[in-house]
């Protein structure tokens, strides 16, 4: 048995800042010279591999009690590790007899059945997500703005609304300056851009984008000359007494399942065909080559990229720049299409916080003389909303 | 013939913010019903397709004058669309002609020639990257500090190396608060995280990170449990008094390109098997599941990822996890082995950038009552540095 003072605290650390019930009673502990598997009496098993549990012991030297990070390296551990015995400690806590060191290890049981569990994969705790058409979303599901600033509870209905759909609304906040900062750091770090920090849409004079114009934009995704285009875009409607101007959201999501099935040609070109997207100004030139749908290696869309407004050369060979093109007006048409588009007035005192790599924002042209109308914007990556969600289900929401 | 203003205008613009010679003489201009064919008399051909040339005329609904931007759909350009006629307007511009809704539309040649050179492409104004290991980079190649602070011929030649390479060292900088930004800010935008805007290495107590420790860190990435990596990172040494703590540069696409040849099968396991990065706090929770090299569509290795504190679970069949762990380790030995590790001190007034996707950094322990040792440092993302190429290029640089 070790006897350092790590080992002889009551209940192990798990590697990380959660707590971990340990679960359900263990029916079966198995040690097999590369692996650890555990039963438990509700049938979960759970395989663990040699190495994995040496390097995960929450100790001085492997993982630090303090930092939670690892201090150990690979290279430190004996390449033919083999694992002898394992043996319960009290309800939490598991012993691990090695070869050819002979060394003990400490592990929190709890642990080990969230690990089993997949709590520890990048998917805990983001609700699953649901494509829309405009039959489904005719206007972006809505929620108390004050409420997010200060309740966690209303701040983790709206994220998962946010994650699920890529579009979720708060109403009846005050006009204010930076209040969209406030907001946005409920969530987490502001992704700044060329653009500033915070940025003000408005129609001003000498613009450097269209957006700052009171011309109609097509549904679009921002920056899609960048590498990674904003996840989130947060925009704080501050004032807005045009009675024109609607905002449009179409899910992107959406339009790849329809393509795929009815358009198989085009959805193809849609996502192998490279397009240089461009964002040229006076002191900047950013440039990306990538198809309008991105694939994971599964296959599954994770990102729309579109704005034909900084669409510049085909990056592909010229026998298919022609199918490229009849794939992209076809994209645009269904994304002009009533049956696809959320079209909604953008009121005073909403904010709408869209994921825009999933959705394509636009808005009707508004007549600049009819009213004032200055929204207050910014940008976070998604893996900002992906830790806040699960650091409010660690903390029980 | 038309006769608007902007048809009237001696010399036509182009669609972004440079101008454009017209370049060699015009041998032979071939219009076909769905593309122009220009052939230079040095022997540059160009081939450009009808919607392409038709969505990039700069004139006010087509591509705007002011924003440089387009205007105009995709859906707005007829589907039959048809080359008629081409024709030479002075000595820079070119008349098309088309079917049918019998348009003129009016042309730089200048610009129809850079875009035939393939300026426009991504790679444009960027050096060609070169990897190397310890017998190639003794110490990181250096440049005045204070002239990049002021002179961009001074900023494009260490912003060159910083490309080609992945790491170049200021020297000679001030003990300034906030300087490293100063110098960021040469490039573009600071991309801030949960570490802050700037962040201060030093030994600290409490650490909620291993760099703030004295212990050394293994050669890795920053931030490998965030989707997308900072592209560059920035470590200005304020001041060090210690004399250990060296610092280690190793070129990730290097280890790949060894890899690759010597041990196919690491090398598989480390670009297609995932672990999970995870970087847990009290108020965050990031994680991304990603192989240790990404590759792109074409096989060249666009980015390594690795922190060996921040590796969590393999995200993998269960099969593949000893397969895994052998790639890691021999990917570990290989980043520690001293052929390819540059090690060097880092002394007072240098600043260091590196492409953090790209070259593993690390330190040696140092005695943390031996001296001081404080950095002020920051990130950029890596097209940020691209953008700000492509501009010193088309100022001349």
């Amino acid at each position: 048995m070790p006897e350092d003072a790590a080992h002889t605290r009551d209940a192990p650390l798990a590697p990380d800042f959660a707590t971990h019930d340990a679960g359900p009673p263990v029916e079966r502990l198995e040690a097999t010279p590369t692996a650890l598997r555990v039963v438990w009496s509700d049938g979960l098993e759970g395989r663990f591999n040699r190495y994995w549990l040496r390097e995960n012991e929450v100790v001085e030297g492997v993982v630090s009690p303090v930092t939670r990070e690892r201090e150990l390296s690979l290279l430190d551990i004996p390449v033919d590790l083999a694992l002898v015995a394992a043996e319960r400690h009290g309800t939490s806590g598991l012993f691990l007899t090695w070869a050819p060191d002979d060394r003990v290890t400490r592990h929190s049981l709890g642990w080990l059945r969230s690990a089993a569990e997949g709590h520890w994969k990048v998917d805990h705790a983001l609700p699953a997500q649901t494509t829309w058409d405009a039959s489904d979303m005719p206007e972006p599901v809505s929620f108390d703005g004050t409420a997010v600033l200060t309740d966690d509870s209303a701040l983790t209905e709206w994220l998962r609304a946010t994650h699920r759909y890529g579009l979720a609304r708060l109403r009846g906040l005050p006009d204010q300056e930076g209040l969209v900062q406030r907001v946005a750091e409920r969530i987490g770090t502001v992704r700044a851009s060329n653009f500033g920090f915070l940025f003000t849409v408005e129609s001003k004079p000498d613009p450097d984008s269209t957006a700052y114009t009171s011309v109609a934009l097509e549904g679009h995704t921002d920056l899609p000359s960048r590498e990674v285009q904003p996840g989130l875009q947060m925009l704080h409607c501050r004032e807005n007494t045009c009675s024109d101007g609607f905002s449009t959201m179409v899910d992107g999501f959406r339009l790849a399942e329809v393509l795929r099935d009815s358009d198989p040609d085009a959805f193809d070109a849609l996502t192998t065909l490279n397009w240089i997207w461009s964002n040229r100004h006076r002191d900047s030139d950013y440039r990306w080559s990538a198809p309008v749908f991105s694939l994971d290696r599964a296959g599954a869309v994770t990102e729309i990229r579109g704005a034909n407004f900084l669409r510049a050369d085909p990056d592909m060979p010229d026998q298919d720049i022609e199918r490229a093109y009849r794939a992209y007006r076809l994209m645009s048409a269904m994304a002009a299409d009533p049956a696809f588009v959320c079209r909604y007035p953008f009121s005073s005192g909403d904010l709408v916080v869209f994921d825009n790599r999933r959705v394509l924002h636009g808005r009707d042209s508004f007549d600049p003389n009819g009213g004032v109308r200055r929204l207050q914007g910014c940008y976070l990556d998604r893996d900002e909303l992906h830790s806040r969600l699960r650091i409010l289900a660690r903390q029980g929401h």
